[in-house]
């Protein structure tokens, strides 16, 4: 019976590896190639811990932790919706709840339960964590970005109202973090034409 | 000041993303490459949180994430060093040493101060935490071998007294997990074949 738990826990490990097949738009830092799911929600977590002084309210940080390591997993089936495909946009949610369904089943039913609904509370947005990861989750990308001489947003010609209205809710995790991506990430690259000023 | 602070802590968050670039032997679930050392240790620290349950000793859960998310970063300087390569395991401290020296300094003082002493911490493989995070670092390979029909056990002609050495302190962090990886991912392997006994 025990082992029962644990089989389908070691069968819920093994289907989350597949996040290591997804592959971003973002590119590492070396620009070779786009991060994958996997990477990117390590970075997610590691920089959570290293930043999280810089959360505007109080978190609970292994909540937060836990959150972004699982915040891509329902792109196993739904796949990565690129931040800027508009199209793609419109079903996303719908894909990704199917997903969600599917993927936390694998698991001990309360186990499964408990992180669909850490899922759920990322994916709304509204609590102390939830607005941190997403801090988290838009600050990271935009950073890479920037470390890479702004080449994705060249290629997809990444307007900045469309930059500013995908970070909407970054500073409301983190103000400070949003002004250091503004000032340090988003500006210089405005600057030098590698992000489309359709703003100001 | 609080700008001077925040803008360290984002290089060494740049300078992490080059765990992205190490890629060790194991293979993925799709057997098409080796997983990197970033992927690597999302799937650890996920796994942590899923397993804890497992662990024989009473573990602080967010130490032991953090120290996950960390424990290969040493390898961006070091280089992966295969578990079964005798001949690069004996400058592998030295290695890792310096590397450690190097990238914690990136970091304001005090906090990368505590994460090197993590990372040592874990090297020593002393305390609650560092056993299971140790125990992780041994299972989710094995059951990543296992789940990729053994290909790299085979290429690379791993014999079943290399896997028990190995995994000496696996069982220290847990003994159920251990037993599992033995009955699960190791007997039936040898008994295919993919694992050379060379100790019956």
């Amino acid at each position: 019976m025990e082992n029962e738990r644990l089989k389908k826990q070691i069968e819920f490990c093994l289907e989350a590896d597949k996040e290591k097949l997804v592959t971003r738009q973002t590119l590492v830092s070396d620009s070779s190639r786009g991060e994958t799911d996997a990477e990117h929600a390590w970075h997610l977590a590691l920089m959570c811990i290293l930043l999280s002084e810089y959360a505007d309210e109080k978190i609970d940080l292994l909540k937060t932790v836990t959150m972004v390591l699982i915040h891509d997993i329902v792109e196993i089936d739904a796949g990565d919706t690129y931040a800027y495909d508009e199209n793609a946009k419109q079903t996303q949610a719908l894909r990704e709840q199917t997903a969600a369904d599917r993927i936390f089943k694998i698991l001990p039913e309360e186990q499964g339960e408990k992180l669909k609904a850490l899922w759920y509370e990322f994916e709304e947005c509204k609590t102390a964590e939830a607005k941190f990861a997403h801090t988290m989750d838009n600050f990271q990308p935009v950073m890479l970005n920037a470390a890479t001489d702004g080449k994705m947003w060249l290629k997809n010609k990444v307007k900045l109202s469309q930059i500013l209205k995908r970070n909407e809710v970054t500073g409301e995790g983190s103000k400070q973090l949003w002004e250091f991506s503004c000032n340090n990430f988003i500006k210089p690259n405005v600057e030098k034409g590698r992000i489309k000023d359709d703003v100001n």
